[in-house]
């Protein structure tokens, strides 16, 4: 299909790659590791290229190509505040990923604010709280119990200070999307806060920050096609005004006087460049504004209705294999994103991964997706991040102790999608045709 | 001159780029800004796009092209260790930029360890270390008053614990090389440990960690031609291993456990994967690999010697115009890199700064560069960030406020230091032929 017409993909960077079969000859390259980093978009690339010789440094050089590089990077803020639809007074402050904004935020807590999330998150919003008191919530196993278990959670905080709520929008492992509205009408009814991550919904599904009322939105460039290091926390600038800058640095630093005692005194910026210490990731905050402009260009219902279309094939042809089991917190009929996890009886994730790549070119993820609790949750098992292969491991019908992850986007090719299930049906059917070995935890073709 | 050979500049992207002359015409555009970030050389472009088609996710991705970017980002990381001589139990950490290095590292340092800065440090390397005790020294003015100083600080801590020093490599004001093989011998003298602020030196000069027996070097990668937001730590691993980790998220957990209490237990990873917390900047890391091979294979001492002739012939040129003053801290006579700071008598540096880009096409940058102590020190006057034009604000003999650098490297040809030193002498004698105003505290050609 032409990939620039109605129901094609959008061209990404590699759509023409090929890689060896360790079987003989070469394919395509179907990237299925979307949820883990997605490819650049082709236009991402081309404005970058383009870009690239006017690069100059920001804020303070007097050159022309510095007065155009700032005009761009302060442009590119705009372009962000107005993806997520922002409101007036948010702030857009650029970081390297989706990590590095919520350590950011959690930086910025208010003395003695309690932090509230589901062991279901990401490693990324579950861990940053580290100066905080955190409770860790049960899985839910329905979007009514999720609130109602964030309610009853709030209204029993004691003392009833400040709080923050931290939830994620789309599954990393599941894909299933969390009832992020609701949520946030909850938190802010117990007079919490409520940042959400966005890092798988973002790059799926539009995200109104206005419109949802979350306080708070993060995401990453390179899973919104624009893979250049950098990431965004956007929303209420009050905790951020009032935080100790992220990184200590220039750009953060408006005035550095000694005084007397020999000491030094620091007066430092308010607004995004309190917390952008350091010069700036020029390239990589343009790449996450030309991404924004592009699915929006692109329109992003009909990426959205495409993409469902890929979920419900894989959905259907992950169903017809024996011995394939789909993880799901909410249930076959949850709205999800392109991001489906699943085991396989008598196969170690590992190994069947490792077969994906090798005999088919695909590229899944295998593992625990820095999301542990909710993969042993999803598992009923104590899961572990490393699997061997040769002989398999678990019986049919025993447990699996890890999981496979395929995921997609706006870049995918029907085919990738196919090839997939077709892939999977023939492993579980006929096994690998070549053998493999166990190396340093992963399981990797024998030669 | 053809870049290729000899004694030519190195390809840079932007070489030939024209910008708009604001007395008519175009002309080539003069990037005189390196000290605050330098253009990509045009190897490490070629490197970046040829991978960019490839780019897939690290460390967990089963599929090919993960594997291929795993190895590359795992190989950048030796690549830079040999780029740096690093001793075989250091670790490279990969971070986003100088700062980020020395936050880092000062989140990183052992209970009431003593934290020493010379008041000329850039603001990156003065204003980590929020949670030590820090002790700023008085600006030196020999290579000698500088070790002295430092020997009798170090000596006199109470109590005589851990302590680290903190220096830079070569000043982002004056250029001026300090004596860091002589404060490292001094530190360790008195049982404390030095951190290399390469930022300025790496792109200059060839670092040896181990020949210079620093115990950390921190640089950035957008100062060594390759401005894709990546940044290094290298040095001991030990107070890095016991740190806590820099981010808390994915990659830099081994394993997540809920407890019975329904917290959660984290064991975190070892190696340099423990401060590297989400996805990384794989191009970014890898654009600094490529930048360092690509100066390794062109030969560092050939650059050295041909950045030195650059700096004579701006030294020169400047030395014979009236009026200007080029700022230093050691003397004509101390070495330098491509890196040069000075007032002009009866002008406002933000004033002179905008006449060398309109109408000369020159990028150089106004102000005080991050390194207020220092400026203030230079000027012997209480500075100030911003600049107004029209009248000059200072007569002639009366102090500035601010200042002026023009900074140079691999990819300068000789015609932009040749057009930059005609400027200047044409400026101070003729005056500007436009007229300005001020706009947010900067001076802008009036239209």
């Amino acid at each position: 299909m032409d990939p620039s017409c109605g129901d094609g993909p959008l061209p990404v960077l590699g759509r023409d790659v090929s890689v060896p079969l360790v079987t003989g000859g070469e394919v395509t390259y179907a990237a299925l590791d979307y949820a883990a980093s997605a490819p650049a978009l082709q236009r991402v690339w081309d404005d970058v290229a383009a870009y690239a010789p006017y690069y100059g440094s920001v804020h303070r050089g007097a050159g022309y190509l510095s007065q155009l590089s700032t005009d761009l990077f302060e442009n590119s803020r705009t372009t962000v505040a107005d993806f997520l639809g922002c409101r007036p007074s948010d702030e857009v402050v650029f970081t390297r990923s989706t990590t590095d904004s919520l350590n950011l935020l959690a930086g910025a807590l208010p003395a003695e604010c309690g932090v509230f999330v589901f062991e279901t998150e990401h490693h990324a919003s579950l861990l940053p709280w580290r100066h905080a008191d955190v409770t860790v919530l049960d899985a839910p196993r329905t979007h009514a119990e999720a609130v109602e278990t964030l309610e009853r959670a709030l209204a029993a905080r004691t003392p009833h200070g400040p709080a923050l709520v931290c939830v994620t929008g789309a599954s990393n492992v599941t894909g299933e999307l969390w009832p992020v509205r609701e949520l946030a009408a909850a938190a802010h009814a117990h007079g919490a806060r409520i940042v959400l991550d966005a890092a798988q919904l973002a790059p799926h599904h539009p995200v109104d920050i206005a419109e949802l009322d979350v306080d708070w939105v993060a995401f990453s460039g390179h899973k919104l096609y624009a893979p250049f290091g950098s990431g965004v926390l956007a929303g209420r600038s009050d905790w951020l005004q009032t935080a100790d800058p992220y990184l200590a640095g220039g750009g953060a630093s408006r005035a550095v006087t000694r005084r007397e005692d020999g000491g030094v005194d620091v007066e430092w910026h308010t607004g995004a460049a309190r917390h952008e210490a350091g010069s700036p990731n020029v390239i990589g905050v343009y790449s996450i504004a030309a991404a924004c402009k592009a699915l929006t260009e692109a329109g992003f219902d009909s990426l959205v209705t495409r993409e469902q279309r890929l979920v419900d094939a894989v959905r259907a042809g992950l169903a017809e294999v024996p011995g394939v089991r789909v993880l799901s917190l909410f249930g076959d009929d949850a709205p999800r994103v392109g991001v489906i996890s699943f085991v396989v009886d008598g196969w170690n994730s590992s190994h069947f991964a490792a077969a994906l790549s090798a005999e088919y070119g695909i590229g899944v993820r295998d593992g625990l997706f820095c999301a542990h609790p909710l993969v042993r949750t999803l598992l009923g098992a104590e899961p572990r991040e490393t699997g061997e292969c040769g002989a398999p491991e678990a019986a049919p019908g025993e447990k699996s102790l890890n999981a496979i992850r395929v995921s997609f986007g706006a870049g995918t090719p029907d085919e990738h999608v196919e090839r997939f299930v077709r892939a999977v049906g023939e492993l579980v059917r006929d096994g690998a045709r070549w053998t493999y070995r166990t190396e340093g935890g992963r399981c990797v073709p024998a030669v």
